[in-house]
């Protein structure tokens, strides 16, 4: 080591010297230096977030949080036909009915509960599942307010190969079988909603992702037929989803159509043994839009004169012409919403349309290939205020940001509804779109710690899962509802098979 | 729309030259389409994170969980001066000696707890501020149990020019003054500990990271003397930070250095006052642990005599060698912890190092510029079963990887304890550094929702904090301690300033 003596000379000649030098260096050691002192800056920064604006949006906005989210509700009884698309919702949508608007949102959050409930954590030993017991669901997620009852889940496995990991994760296959997870929901209108909107309204609600990644390369191909007419087929993925089932799994011995419609001709039979007028309400985001439709086409073959409406966000084409034509003659009223900016809906490579000769085509200009099913609500991200317009694949396509739109949404001229109450916050729970202003943080939509919690060790583990939120398995001996068997038979011996 | 029956017709053609036409697609349409099939495909997996493998490890992991994270305390009362540096760890760290291991670990401790306490959150009103008031920290940090209480904070500003957000935010200049953040904490041992560890210990803890992003630029050039004697010279922006003030700040009308001496004068006249023997320990980690160094500086100087120890993580090089000797004939302990894959503290650019004539010199060989003060112990990623070895930035900085190894550590040339206790989740609280086999997620460390809660209109918000959780500012009137005014007298004269 160096005396200080020694040193202190150096530091007096280093001091004479001192802006040569730093001029000097600032030439030679650009790259190397450089890049080494960016790493540390940024490691010495890492829990920096980028500044945040305040504005007057944001004052705007907190005193926004003193204020009721919902309306008023209001008796909708003998208008509900209308609002279920009995006249294709003509003249409801542009200008926006407010009692539509409502009745938009409010199936719309039943789309979001599938994905808010769901366990996507691959860590968690009951990964693919849904966190809470169905008879928690709507209250855990605050959705009590809308007047419903669940009364089933739905689980669905498609056929494609079983990621190793899961193969391997012996917890896993115990808690849920391979492949298998939650979908969807179905539920029902409680006494004083349904004298609200005039009926018994069934819901089923869609899932819109489901966990092995490798199922896009599977759906993407090939269109199959779905019932006994060849011209209906639809997308042969969508299709593999909603009709798997295999014996070596815990939740799909049966297929998620034969759980879904053993639970909806109950209902429907129960409610109509009491002399109730019925309705049936599906609904989904993405390819839980895509599911909707193919239940729909299902259960309008299985249950003629039931009052049929599919209410689908984001959601991309599922069949041919054939097959939207079938809906359409078996009296299934379908409302898309849509988000103009959104991807999906437009994506030609999730659909391959059999009507082309050229795939290039297509991709080349998208609009006229696009067969338009029931009617559409275009809502555009440029009406609001509130958000960032910037492209964002995630955002625009998120559930959360529709709701957001349709909440603002008055008419295609009109500005953003300055009286729009929905918590803006939301649109934020699993993507970035809110402006910086409002200062809400992007994808805080999390449990804390991220589901770790301390034990009695002071050890931070995975807490094991109330037995409550662990769904039931389908009983033993479930078997098919007979009258599905001679509609659905060619297609089970298609799609229906083990897993080894 | 085109009928059904053309539509069958050109389906028919289509099948026919199925695998032709697909062939084709696969060649023709590989970029543009397989683009958006990525973006889409990307877009419709986005909640699917990473496979977790499956292993034994994780089954070993799993049986811990319900084994106790500490070790027995014993009472070290006579061999605390040892523990403490008294023969400069001579013989106590390769082997590390078990009960210096915990010490070491408690006092790691004490430095992580002032990241975990930290409000990081640039969307917060009290971003810059610790979460919780003093009484309350070690509780909520679970802290409790190596028996010391918190008798003050301690908040600190740089000279740097004030962000451009900060500026406009005038919640946040209500809150906590410009520029001002929480920098750490005293804190005291209790009666209890104070047996076992045979002294009333006071610990100051310091933090690793300051909010303002510019400061690294300042810092990173020059060194300044820090006292009477023009050998000792401490890098600029370190000294910048440890003594600016401010009037218009509402924490810093005083300095850190102000602040910290104020209060650990007050504690060792009060426990010497009652005949008790007194050490000071000062830790931090990064930033924090050049902080101790000052702070051990300025604490030797003024109250000679006082067992003065500094125990660091990941510190930086902070002074020349004259700093360094001075500290050392002042006769303060030094224990420097280094994780050998950790750049920080190998890295030239941090400390300018005037004992060479040129930079490059720095760059291009680390290890011969390296003045080791004090003791250190030197622990490896590598060693450790648990950890994923490839190079990490932040994982080999992060305090909760140090601590992990200091658990783990026997000596140099044996391998990763089995009987090390420490939960080895803590090490990802911040970091992605555990291997997948163990299943817990990076970075898990916050809070539920990152911080937004439901208000009773349902909507999101930033709670308002508890008043009790927001830090007092420091009394009005709060005048320099006068033995220190002759001191420091010159250093204000450099570094206090107004922020206009």
């Amino acid at each position: 080591m160096a005396t200080t003596e020694t040193v202190h000379h150096h530091l007096r000649r280093h001091h004479d010297h001192h802006n040569t030098i730093n001029t000097h260096l600032k030439q030679k050691t650009s790259s190397k230096s450089t890049r080494l002192a960016e790493s540390l800056s940024n490691l010495l920064h890492l829990h920096i977030q980028g500044p945040a604006q305040e504005s007057l949006s944001n004052a705007r906005f907190e005193e926004k949080h003193e204020t009721p989210t919902t309306s008023p509700k209001e008796d909708i009884s003998d208008k509900w036909r209308d609002m279920h698309g009995s006249s294709d919702w003509n003249n409801l949508l542009d200008p926006l009915h407010p009692l539509l608007r409502r009745e938009i949102i409010k199936y719309g959050e039943f789309s979001q509960a599938t994905y808010d409930a769901f366990d996507f954590d691959s860590f968690s030993n009951y990964c693919g599942s849904c966190r809470y017991n169905h008879q928690d669901l709507f209250e855990k997620l605050g959705l009590n307010k809308h007047g419903y009852i669940v009364s089933e889940y739905i689980y669905a496995m498609s056929s494609v190969k079983v990621p190793r990991w899961l193969e391997k994760s012996r917890l896993l296959e115990k808690a849920l079988g391979k492949d298998s997870n939650w979908m969807g929901y179905v539920a029902v209108s409680d006494d004083e909603e349904s004298k609200r909107i005039g009926r018994r309204d069934i819901v089923v609600a869609w899932r819109g992702t489901i966990a092995p990644s490798e199922w896009y390369e599977d759906l993407k191909r090939k269109l199959d037929p779905i019932g006994p007419h060849v011209e209906a087929k639809v997308e042969h993925g969508f299709l593999n989803i909603y009709m798997s089932k295999s014996e070596t799994t815990r939740y799909n011995k049966s297929s998620a159509s034969e759980q879904v419609m053993k639970e909806v001709k109950r209902l429907v039979q129960f409610y109509k043994g009491k002399g109730e007028e019925v309705s049936l309400t599906i609904t989904g985001h993405s390819l839980g839009g895509a599911l909707a439709l193919l239940n729909a086409y299902e259960a309008a073959s299985a249950l003629p004169g039931l009052s049929i409406g599919v209410i689908s966000f984001g959601a991309p084409r599922v069949g041919n012409v054939a097959f939207h034509d079938e809906l359409h003659q078996k009296g299934v009223k379908i409302l898309r919403v849509v988000v103009k900016q959104d991807i999906v809906p437009r994506m030609p490579g999730i659909i391959f349309n059999e009507g082309l000769q050229r795939f290039d085509d297509i991709i080349g200009s998208l609009e006229w290939v696009y067969h338009h099913v029931g009617a559409e609500l275009k809502v555009d991200v440029r009406s609001s205020p509130y958000l960032k317009h910037g492209f964002n694949l995630l955002g625009f396509h998120s559930v959360e940001t529709y709701l957001h739109l349709v909440d603002g949404f008055h008419s295609s001229s009109s500005a953003f509804r300055s009286e729009a109450r929905r918590d803006l916050a939301l649109v934020n729970k699993a993507c970035d779109m809110l402006v910086d202003e409002l200062r809400i943080p992007q994808s805080w939509y999390q449990p804390a710690n991220k589901g770790l919690e301390r034990n009695v060790h002071g050890r931070w583990v995975k807490p094991k899962r109330n037995p409550e939120d662990i769904p039931s398995p389908i009983g033993e001996g479930h078997t098919l509802v007979p009258e599905m068997q001679n509609k659905f038979e060619r297609l089970r011996a298609l799609y229906s098979f083990k897993l080894d």
